[in-house]
This record gives C-alpha cells, structure tokens and sequence, in this order.
C-alpha cells in the first residue's frame, strides 16, 4: 500500500478503508511511508473530494490512537467535557466546567490557546497568577479525583497526529473541511477518556463557520462520528455574531467568569453556560430530562456550589484562590479609555472585529508563536440591541502601550453603529439536538 | 503574497493570475516562499479545480522562463521539433527527425527516457555504441548548423521547475491533470528555442491517454497554449492500441528506424513518421500545403536524404555510423524465442501488455533509477489484424536473463488472442489539426 496510490484513490473520489487511512496517519504520526508532501496532497483531495461519515470515523479513531488514550476508568463517575468551536468572549468553560463538576459530573477538560480573533481557554486561566495548565498525568488525575474539574493543554502524547496535521493544514490552505476539522477535535477529546462530549458549534460573524449550514453540517458530523466511536454526543448551534458576555480579554473574561458563578453574570453568557452544563449533566446521567439537568445547575449557580468548585480548582492547579474576591490580584492594566456612542438609538455589533481589536491590543495571537498581554482586552458595556443616548459608553477599553491602542480604535470604531430602530432579535441557541 | 492564499484561491475554484502563478513557480525553481508540501497542495488543488487556458498558458512561460531559453537566433532557417507523450514501439523521432532536416527543417530535438511501459528516444539512441546524447550548449549549437537535427536529453538548466514539479507530481498522484501535463510538455519546448511543434497526442490502451476524450482535450489544451505563447502548433491524435511498427525495444527499434528510412519500413510507421515529418515542414514554411510538405518527406525518404541525416548525425554525437549497414555492430542477445499462434485466425494484440513485458525483459525502467539492457525486446512478427495460420510466429523475444524471460512471458501470451474474425481496422490517426 503506497502513499500515491492512497492520494490518488480520494483523488478520484473514492472512499478509503480503514487500511488506507491507518497508513496515512501512520505517516502523520512518526513519517512511516508518507512524507509531508504527500500528507498536504491527500490534505487538500480530502478538502477537494470530502469523506464519507464511515471514513471520518476511522480517521478519528485512528487519529485517537496515534498517541496516548487517558485511562480515567479508575475515577468513579461519568466523564464529560464540552468543546467549542471558538468566539469572540466565550468563556463558558470556565463557567459550565464548575457548574457541571459541582453536578456530580467528572470534566476533563483539555483546551486550546487562542489565535486570530478568538481567545483560548489556557490563556484565560494563565492570567490567574500562579495557575499550571501543564499538569502532570498524575496530578491531573488527582485534581479530577478531588476537584471534579481539571483545566488542562493538551498533552503532547495527545493525538500527535492531529499536531502534524493541523500545522500542515495551516500553512496549505486545508483547514476548512468538515471531516478533517471532525477528526481534529473529536481525535484529541476521545484520547481524554470521556464517555459524552457537549459541542458549542458557533455560527456568524466571529465564528469559524460564518452560515447557519456550515454550522449545521459540522455539529451533525461531530454528532454521527462521536456516536461511531462510542461517545455520546449532544451539539448546540450557536450565535456568534456579538461578543458572548461583556468581557473579551484574558484577565477581564476571567472576572467576567467569576461574576457569573456568582450569579452577576450577563444574561447571555448566564444562560448558555447554564444550558451546556445541563446537558453534560444529562449525558452524563446524572438527570433523566433536560429540565431536572437545568435546575440542577442552576441550583450549583445559586449556592454558589459552581463557585467553589472554581476555587477549589484554581488553588489545585497552583492559582491563588483570593482573586475571587479580590480582582486587583489579576493582572491589570493601568490605562483604560472610553468609546462612546455618537448619538442616541439602538446599538449593532460585530463580534469579529471586537476579537481582532483585541487582539491587536494585545490580548490575542495574530501567529501561534506571539506572546500575549494577559491584562488588555475591552469591556462592551453596551451589547448589540441596547438602548443608548448619545455619549454613553459602548466599549470600555484596556489598553498598555500606546501604538497598540491607536491601532485597535479603528478597529472598534467600526466595529459597531447606531441604528434608529431596535435590531431584530435572533436567538442565541440556533439549534440543539434532542 | 503568501503561499497559503495561493493555494486557497485555487482550492475555492478561482483562477490564478500571472503574479501568483509566477510565485509558485519562482517556489518550484528554488523554494523561496513555498515548501515541498505547499507546492504538493497546489498541485492537488489543481487537479481538482482544473486551470483555464490564461491560467495554463502562464503556468508554462513561467516554467520556461525558470531557467534558460535557448538562443537558436543565429541559425538560419525555421526550428520545429516533435513530441510525443509516449507509447509502445514508437520511433517515430528517429525517423521523422531526419527526413524533416533533410527537408530544410532544423530540429533541435530534446527528448525524454523511457518509464514504465513507454520507451524513449534517449534510451535507443544510446543503444548506438558512442552515441552521446549529453552535448553541451556549443555542440549541440554545431550539430544544428551543420547537420540540421541534434537529439540530445534535457539540459539541468531547462525548465528547471518542471524537474521539481515532476517529481513531486510523480510521488503525490497529480500526474493526471491537462493542465500540468500541458505546462510540464510545452514549458520544455519553449525553452528549446523553436517557433513550431508538431504534437502527437497517443491514445489508447498502450497510451497514458485511455480515451479519444481525454486526448483530444490534451491536443486542444497544447494547441492553445502552444499558440498563445507564440509556438506554431500542429497536433495529432493517435492509436496507441496495438504497438507502432514491429520492434519494441531499444536496439530492436533503432534496427526499425534505419530499415524503415531505407524504405523498408513497417506500413503504419512510415506512414505515420512522413505525416508528422511533413507537418513540421509546413509548420516550417518550406511548403506551403500538407500534399507539397508530404511530396517532399516521401522524397527524402525515397532518396535516402533521411537516411544520410541520420548518419550523419549519429556521427556528429560521436556514435558509430557503420551501425547503418552492419546491425551487428549494436548490442545484441545471444538467445531468441518465439511465440506462436495456437490456432488459424485473425491476430488482436494490447499495445500495454507488450511495452510492459519488454520492460520486465531488462529493455525499460520500473523506476526512473533502473538501468535498461539496450539488446532485450520483443519483434512483432505478427501484427493486430495479420490472419496467421496455427505455429504461426506472433512475438520474438529478445531475452537475456532466463529469470526475465519467464516473467514476461506470461505477459505476452495475455497479449495476444486469436479471433475468428479480422478485428475491425482504426485508423492510426483519429484526429489531425486543420
């Protein structure tokens, strides 16, 4: 069985076998049989040709395999995690991964940095002085026996295919393709050892998949290519046209989250994590309906139960706890300036530009390798469909160094507009499956 | 202008223009700003979306322009050369080459090696002993003015970028593109220095082209490109069902070539080689119809004026010209076999089948760093549509390596059938430009 003749095989558009796609990510994991160019050409015939849902679920599988798969059996409980596809101020598991743990749920959540205009898990949580994202096997087993909750990076014994692959597609225009970006995540969440996974799949402006079809097309093949591979799957379509919450930034997400497990959270930010969480309380078990799931959680977000699951994470994983109640113990800025609104009526929003400004000030990564500020960001203290007079407060912004903030205001100026009429209300959660 | 953009323009259907096509091809030549894999996703990509004729002309002047265009300036009088994309048994350059010369024509001619089951003229002409078919720029300049037809191998300096993108295509299952395959074919002849091309266009069973279809695209896609980038063009598509002449292999075919400028040629050889030959006269200016163009190779056939060019030719790159009367003087077996009919009917024959086994007897490559035994091959004795009588001989085989003999013969014995009923007769050329 030879490189070519596998490429030329999907060139032609014909199914691989499981055989086939063995070798290939064989030669994705360690070079046997494939070099990289042969790894980009059968890439972009995927791209070009597509994959049938058999053959992206032995993609996955074997993508899987190509590194270590955790073996979480010895911790008593249902294993549950939540992916995203990736927004602008999306800070749900930092929020969900409490409530749900505080639920009786085991969440071993491996997460990703930021790049481009959406932020990363692992930056947030960095910005809490003294937080290790980088756990050991071990301590991350002990923080889920104890804790219920462990924020992690992904390991680099994870699906080490993925690694190679993802950087190939990166630089070769392969990126976008449904059964390649399946595989992708579902390879790194089967290595964690879950047995359900809740999928965020964002739809709009600042999301990935920019059309509710795209959105659609991916939440169902992670759907039918998890359940093949013997996770039980639930996926939401949501809105991502606006910033999710008020807060885009490291530092501010997480006092964003903090204020949410206690219960000052946005309604928007509030009610999706509530949601997500109920339903890893469903897969896991641990409610019969989704309605008994919800009022559980949100029984974890009213004791404050969620909280202290928080907290009790943060001091595991080497964070200091206090910030909590003290935010001047997060990193800060000293400057901040005010956009505001030019006249008085209704404001519309691009979550895009929001997550690029961001960026740009310093917050985000424009390439993988750039190092970030993790105390800039901006505050939206108003949200698309308020009600503003002229002179009131759109974006509140943090800024360090000068040259970056003068960037970024063009970028927020145009980011937002002042309508006569109030925008039509679209729902966050565009689609659920049941 | 990076190569991601590049790629993704392509990937989503859109055309090139020249500035990045010329970047691709600047990263073919020496890598600056493209990888192997890069250039491997691209080259898919193009496979899959295909290139528009603005695109795939400025994809070969690009590819010419990678490394030296010759200067045939200083030699009077018109250069047109042929080509062929390759078949079994065909020596047609051996002979039409000398008759065009002998006609007035220059021809610079650079040719290829054999692969696979196709043979090629450099390998037969190397079946000469001291036949050098490397001459450096200034001979070969010589060669032309003196004797009017040069056949050398390509030059590293020639279109460079091809050699790379050949390579890659080879090994990532992109071979099979009009596109590419009409950049890499007329990039190398622009660089030879020529106002005119004679293309042939094989297709059939023994042809990398399986269809009138795919072959006649071709044809087009040469035609056009061929023009638009200043060539007078001319094609031709051709059977490549059965082999061409009688002998397949190199000694074997360099024997044909003589006997067939001696007059004494196979019918469909002769044929096609003065029809060709007399295309390139035309295309030459020297005659200003086909019927005038022809008068004047069948003279120069009938004169021995081809023969003489050839001789002196061979001569002049250092071979042994005595070879034209005494054959014994090129490498020979020791041992012959035949094959033979099993009964009395109508001979049908797989042109493939038997270019193949003449490899597998030592006289073609598997692989391009395989080295050929110049003395092994196969003569027709029969050819498709001969009624033969049962004991009647079908093949001779020229073998060296008893090992050898067996595995082709296997091969040979599929390659023939005897019918009942002459097969239908094609004609040897399906389609000529106007």
């Amino acid at each position: 069985m030879r490189a070519v003749d596998i490429i030329r095989t999907k060139r032609d558009g014909s199914e691989l076998d499981a055989d086939e796609i063995a070798s290939f990510v064989r030669g994705a994991t360690d070079g046997t049989g494939w070099t990289d160019y042969q790894l980009a050409a059968l890439l972009m015939a995927i791209v070009c040709r597509g994959m049938t849902a058999n053959e992206t679920a032995a993609l996955t599988r074997q993508m899987a395999d190509s590194g270590k798969r955790l073996d979480l059996s010895d911790i008593a409980g249902p294993k549950v995690d939540k992916h995203s596809t990736g927004g602008v101020g999306d800070k749900t598991s930092l929020i969900l991964g409490p409530l749900a743990a505080a639920c009786g749920v085991i969440v071993p959540m491996m997460s990703g940095r930021g790049l481009g205009h959406t932020g990363g898990t692992l930056d947030k949580l960095e910005s809490i002085p003294g937080f290790r994202v980088n756990l050991s096997e071990y301590e991350f087993h002990t923080a889920l026996t104890k804790v219920g909750l462990a924020l992690i990076g992904q390991t680099k014994d994870i699906a080490p295919a993925d690694k190679k692959l993802y950087a190939l597609r990166d630089v070769t225009a392969t990126v976008e393709s449904i059964p390649l970006i399946t595989a992708s995540i579902l390879s790194k969440k089967l290595a964690e050892g879950i047995s359900g996974l809740v999928m965020d799949v964002k739809c709009g402006a600042g999301a990935f998949m920019k059309t509710f079809q795209e959105a659609k097309q991916l939440a169902q093949s992670l759907a039918s290519v998890g359940i093949a591979n013997g996770l039980r799957v639930a996926t939401f379509v949501t809105a991502m046209d606006v910033p999710l919450g008020r807060a885009v930034g490291n530092s501010l997400e997480i006092i964003e989250s903090i204020e949410t497990l206690k219960g000052n959270g946005p309604k928007d930010l509030t009610e999706l994590s509530v949601k997500l969480a109920a339903r890893m309380v469903q897969l896991a078990g641990l409610a019969s309906t989704i309605k008994e799931a919800e009022k559980r959680v949100q029984n974890a977000l009213d004791t404050g139960a969620g909280l202290e699951v928080f907290a009790q994470c943060i001091a595991h994983q080497g964070g200091d706890p206090r910030i909590i109640d003290d935010y001047a113990l997060l990193p800060q800025v000293s400057g901040t300036m005010t956009i505001v609104a030019p006249r008085r009526g209704f404001v519309e929003m691009t979550a895009g530009a929001v997550g690029i400004a961001s960026m740009v000030l310093g917050g985000g990564r424009e390439r993988a390798e750039d190092v970030i500020d993790p105390s800039v960001g901006i505050v939206c203290r108003a949200k698309a469909g308020d009600r503003v007079d002229g002179g009131q407060v759109i974006y509140e912004v943090h800024y360090r160094a000068m040259s970056k903030l003068q960037a970024a205001l063009p970028l927020l100026e145009e980011s937002f507009a002042i309508a006569d009429a109030p925008p039509a209300e679209l729902p966050l959660v565009l689609e659920e499956s049941t």
